[in-house]
């Protein structure tokens, strides 16, 4: 039976690799790198650094494929179902890796940014595969450390207050309103700098871009002094290096 | 200048070390370890067990202290206050451990169950310290694997659907409602079940406890048939080793 591990790599720091997912490594005959083209070519670079540090040179086979692009445009509205078509598409090449280039008794690895159970659609794709079942395998699933828990540890802070809950969501959500029943709200996949709907109010932000790589920038206090800080450090940033990832914290002053 | 590391050492299977966390334990001179009382010896151990694996005999000095109890009984409505309460007293002896067991020039660690970020009062507790100014130190913090990450590996599922939102909060907090505007809840310190109140509903749970130990037990399904299986699981292990730490994902069937 062919077997697939889902490894969590961590969100930038190679030093973030957990025992586990360097046994993972150590254990699989072939990485499948999936290149999302242009601009995060520099993550597969780091995928490709993980595995020189960890693993003797000829010991594994590395095939890299080319992600179908999303189709951005129909983001607007209907974001869930042009993901889907996506995952559809993506799971066609997973087949197709899976079957033609791992052998029946051999492990196979995907590495997944950050920890592979915040927005990442590999188990997904995976799932879908299985149900197709045009290709049989296990897989099991090792958790990394988050870009969430890397931007926490960086700012020194707790994702939630004392005996409070926290939320995770995307920029597109948080675009809506700040979530109900929460104050302390984690936002991820936010393009759009939303955090700026909010400058007017009582709430702190701790910032982060390109967390745990040398290329690190943190930036941290009252939203009102900080957004405009991290508008220009993020403009900056992006132009020259023609990418950027970044998550934040919004902290609110609790009302009750 | 004294140092501090604050390191998430993962929720249960010490493989889930960071190598990271692995460079910050062996660049420490003083483990402070602060014991819970009967209930909580074996994550203690757990702790010990940890350094004899990865520090060479004879390198190392570990102090351990009583962590104050806190008080369960003023825990129903006020629940903040007694655990504020709770963490200065708990202030007054990491204060005295920083100034009395580690040197001006030595390096001292917090060993953090899980990631420090979650439900986790040493970085307040530390913070509190430096306020008031009797002993200077200098801190960072080594983000580890939360039980909440552990918990949905295990089950090989995400934490949120696809750009969805996700919250975590306490069973405490899930016992005044299911949370506005999520349909995926991580429910932690739990110790009534509280997914008991939403049997009746279309909801899935994921849970999982002693995550990562030998004696993992995982449960998942619809919750109308997953619940009194839990129930029952969880009251024979709980007997058996005399306490209990679980975790769950709610995951509710969305109505839009
Ligand atoms: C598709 S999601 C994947 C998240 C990943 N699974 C994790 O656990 O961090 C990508 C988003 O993660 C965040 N992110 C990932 N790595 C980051 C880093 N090193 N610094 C800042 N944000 C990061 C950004 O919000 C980015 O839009
Ligand atoms: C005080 S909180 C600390 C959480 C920790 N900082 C983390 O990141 O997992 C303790 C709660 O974490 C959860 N927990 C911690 N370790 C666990 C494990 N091995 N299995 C299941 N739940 C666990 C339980 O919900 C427990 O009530």
């Amino acid at each position: 039976m062919r077997k697939i591990h889902v490894i969590g790599i961590g969100a930038g720091d190679p030093e973030q690799l957990t025992l586990q997912a360097v046994r993972a490594l150590r254990s699989t005959d072939v990485f499948f790198i999936l290149d999302k083209g242009e601009v995060k070519a520099d993550l597969t670079r780091l995928r490709r650094d993980i595995l020189d540090t960890h693993l003797p040179q000829g010991t594994y086979r590395v095939v890299e494929a080319r992600d179908p692009e999303r189709d951005r445009a129909a983001d607007g509205a209907a974001y869930s179902p042009a993901v889907g078509d996506w995952r559809s598409a993506r799971a066609d090449i997973y087949e197709r890796l899976i079957a033609e280039e791992l052998g029946e008794e051999e492990t196979g690895a995907f590495l997944v940014w950050g920890d592979p159970s915040l927005y990442d659609s590999t188990l997904g794709i995976l799932e879908e595969v299985l149900e197709r079942d045009a290709v049989a395998f296990e897989y099991d699933v090792v958790p990394g450390i988050s870009s969430v828990s890397a931007l926490v540890a960086r700012h020194r802070t707790g994702l939630n207050r004392i005996a409070r809950p926290v939320q995770i969501t995307t920029g597109r959500r948080l675009a809506e309103g700040f979530p109900e029943g929460v104050d302390d709200v984690v936002v991820m996949l936010d393009a759009q700098q939303t955090f700026r709907q909010y400058a007017q109010e009582d709430v702190d932000i701790y910032w982060g871009a390109y967390i745990g790589t040398p290329d690190e920038i943190l930036v941290s206090g009252p939203i009102a002094e900080a957004a405009p800080r991290i508008e220009r450090l993020r403009a900056g940033a992006r132009e020259r290096k023609g990418w950027i990832m970044d998550t934040y914290l919004l902290r609110r002053h609790p009302r009750d």
